[in-house]
């Protein structure tokens, strides 16, 4: 048996563009993977997935992208385990408020010294072999999501924690959170800003910073200094495709 | 695409009869729903389902009834905004104990301003189309069960809150609560007073209230007062079904 | 490892009350085996039912009820061998119109010398250990149905065939067939008939007379003679509680 | 409960433009189905579907598109049956290539007389009430294939057929039958001809003709005189989308 | 129908051999029980395991082991209660650091007047009939897991808990929060030593000691005094016997 | 996208070490394929599986393993060309009887000319890229199974076919065709000569002869000359850990 390797950690010299998934398909998983993109993430949060369609999806992604990534429904420590667990090669975490938040996700993570996560790497284990717990530490991502007031609040808090190599923001939140409504608001002063005040911090620690996007919208804020980008998705891409030829045929 | 309006709210005015949910079956879902109840409730605290199972029965409910409701399986922030993201129309909470705990619930069922609930509607917006997210906070119910003696203690602080237009008493874990055995107590003072509390109550604050029952009890509890109540069941009326058939034939 | 006996072929002298299910549900599929039927019957030719669901309902089942029948979508022997290599006690085979084609049942549901079944009790070997390819001959039963004009002129010829201890009429194809509507007809001469063709048919040949029915009818089916009564359903026991319950209160 | 009608046969007069269904996924139908097209098709030929996944698949079809078809994996008349008694309004049947092989498939689509379809349709009576069975016959769609050098020489058999008021030419498989390759090649004769022989005899017989398409063909085929154009899918539909999006970003 | 009997809690007299389960399958469930284990447990932290196996899974193990245990992911009361409501005999509860996270786990697994378990034992009533509310809290067993640095140093209030009967060593988790890498550290101080200091105060208190083992660690703690002793899994088992067969074959 | 080659036909000169999975589960397939197996067979013949499981387990062995066989449930056109669509890299085709049911079993795996495999490769154009179509007919493996008297009995005329490059026999249901019983009989002369026979075709017609066999066989047939030969199984390997560690302790 070969052992593939662990993904290196996120770095800042390096542009990552992912492709995002709501779909609970493994198939759609396995295509997306296929494509080319820098990572796949596995939305849990949002996406219509439970934990029964995780582990074939992430069977369909691993050997295909350089990264399988989770977002975790929510910061609890236990869903973090059993993702990684799963063979997930990092966890975005939602709205995170604080720096403590941020260290229980990576505490959640992490196995000890540095966190508590609890042995037991089921098909971590089986792809990446029986020296997993010692190698886990130093691969696994753990990724803080900036999505609220309380986030933009605590960065340096947030940003200088050991193990918080990348950052993702959540704009639709974080408009929504600063007093503008869902979506992304480019030229709002409050929206710009806090995209500013998160590549800065994130320039000041060291760590990547990453964001979610759309085909629109990806140029921009990779010439803003986003390296991690998330620029398509398997629901909404499916749905344009289909609406777009009946716009067409139609003359709608 | 059309894109079909939000149910309203509750009303004061109307009385609605529902069918609860125990059985992971889309086909279940569907055959309650097309027989014409003013609700289903899909039950995840007791219930054999899971997330998995949830979005189909959504889907097979969604044209049919009126309201998909969602007992969720706690007071928990993440799974209360993924079963609305999947396009449940209210959320029934277990085991609120306090004003504080009501409107905890209340926040991760609304957006901000009044809540919290992150945004990314994924089936929501499939079928309610992209103003969702507008529309949702004024539609989309929450519904504090009335099930402790903790809650029977802070009646006025839950029902006064904005967003709790409906509570739901679970009669049987009332009456444990009260030291009475599982089950339906009436005659009992201690649950006859309760219910009269929790109607008095509703009255005082202009709130609906709901209940479990069942068809040989739901008579009574319309005439008490209560307007949303719960008559039917997927497991224990097929089970019913069953057992006297082999009952009448057998002579048991 | 005890390995539990394999049930007994039927017996004329013997009556059987049964449940029927379409509902994929291994939960429905131990409750009605918990309700003490003499057998249970999963309709994978209208039910609702894919290969995926039969494993878990076939455990469900399966030492609950002393019977875990199936009724296989249609003749084919690769799924009759695959029924059974799952576990389940014996097969109805529908829409049966001739012996031949009730001969080609039989070597399906039987190894050699009197079959053609492939060896490879995949689920039957576990719960009925090592010696099941042995003894499975003696007591898997295949159960032609007898629902078509066709199957009306071949009785003598069907239920001569060794191996076919019982046959089960599906009234309402029947019904169909000889150009009345779906459903029962009794009082039909037609219909009267032919349920009394089957009815002598067993007896000459000592086969025992199985039948679909209901609540309603059962008491009049057992008087006919039939020994195989299906008396309840999964979907339709469940629907008409549901529906009930809302008549009842709603006073329709 | 209110029984919804069935849906009227396809009409000459009528253009219907449709969406084709690879993906297990009834997130995916239901999506498609509410885009507006005028009929989905859940393909259990080349589809990556099961038995298990096409009930849901179905019920997300159901009230929002106005024909629920499923081109079934094979001419057999069981699960012919099985897929209308799952609710579907009609079937596209593959690989027909005789008038004896299309009266084989309009048979199992029927109830007799015209047909031999057994009656006991589950969640067809479900959603269409107690009288489906009697209004079956003057709803369901059967549609068989012209995609053979079998097909084309059978056409007024074929079409000349009672029950077949459409057809649904495979332009992949008719192109690889006719010696060219995968795909579609207007321009060579052998194609062109071969088009031009089935709307002629469709003509002829009143027979509504169908085919596969794609979204930059679908105007040349509703020029050439189908009307019964699929125009969109879901897996190539996301895939395009995915794909292009990271070609514009990279610059690939 | 027969109501069986809950099973009797553990006693320090009798040994008892378990099958920890990883895969999610009922048929490895159904399979390990047959074989005449004491117990199955049925692992949902780091089993690749979600709530929709989990009936299955319960379902396949019922009649067939004493006892059908569940390793929870978390101290959460509603999954504790879910897991019980969907049949499961007692589950093992991960990472107590303390008498107070013990009393939780214990106050969501019983019924009041000892704990807060919400009524609604969904197919715990269908096995064990309407009884078994009242009798659940003197046969559910709640099993804390002594696997931290912070539960050694509460082995006394952990072990004086009213219901807790038996506890669960978890040697790996227990290993590493020693400083000690994963797995079995016996040896090394620490580890002898913790083990030692567990076995006394399970003694002391009456409490049946539990541990996770494997074949050739079984023996060992046998003698140690470990009563309730995990000896096979189905994973690694399943992959041991694997690879034996093509190291054999291959002579690697 | 990079699009990864198809595999090479089987070679008489390379010994090919197979495992055979029987339960519905894409881990085990992944387990099994990452141990470094020369293929992996999954069995929908005699294995627990659905349609539903296949494509989930046939993405868990592709990159890993270099082959992904199915054992197909019957010898029909459909179900082989779905399988190799869901992208297996070949089919083990049971009971072949004669020349003419091995050459309709080739038929329906080659795409025109060879064969009649209808176009639509929906998995196996995601993994394989566009060019499968014409690509497929050179690396898709038919391989017809020798384990009846009948096929015995025509030799010469299956293992002539264009399209059959290797055979597999199957012990079992040879023995029981031959009036043995079910497992192996070497020593038997009826059941030694059959394979000599087998062998010595092979040789003849440069066909690579396989079995199935299990660790203790395995040299022996590997000796005897056989090529690919299955050494290893899922169900019947975890069950053989499991009730070994069971009788090591116990003692029995």
């Amino acid at each position: 048996m070969t052992s593939p390797e662990l993904p290196a950690p996120f770095d800042p010299a390096t542009t990552e563009l992912g492709c995002w998934l709501k779909l609970p398909s493994s198939i759609a998983a396995e295509a997306a993977s296929l494509l080319g993109f820098d990572y796949v993430c596995i939305d849990m949060q949002h996406g219509l997935l439970s934990r029964s369609d995780l582990t074939p999806m992430l069977q369909a992604v691993h050997p295909h992208s350089p990264r399988a990534l989770v977002r975790v429904p929510a910061n609890d420590p236990s869903t973090i385990g059993w993702c990684l667990d799963a063979g997930a090669t990092g966890v975005i975490v939602p709205l995170i408020n604080s720096a403590d938040e941020a260290e229980a996700a990576v505490r959640a993570a992490m196995y000890p010294p540095r966190g508590d996560r609890s042995t037991g790497p089921a098909r971590a284990a089986v792809i990446y072999g029986n020296d997993y717990v010692h190698a886990s530490n130093t691969s696994v991502q753990c990724i803080p999501m900036i999505e609220t007031t309380g986030a933009l609040g605590s960065l340096d808090g947030i940003l200088s924690l050991p193990g918080v190599n990348a950052i993702y923001v959540g704009p639709s939140d974080l408009s929504v959170s600063l007093g503008l409504g869902p979506g992304n608001h480019d030229g709002e002063t409050a929206f710009d800003d806090a995209l500013t005040a998160v590549l800065d911090a994130c320039n000041r620690h060291g760590v990547v910073p990453g964001i979610h996007a759309n085909p629109s919208l990806a140029t921009r804020r990779l010439e803003q200094g986003f390296r991690i980008v998330t620029i398509a998705e398997d629901l909404s891409g499916m749905q344009g495709a289909m609406s777009g030829a009946l716009n067409t045929i139609r003359g709608d």
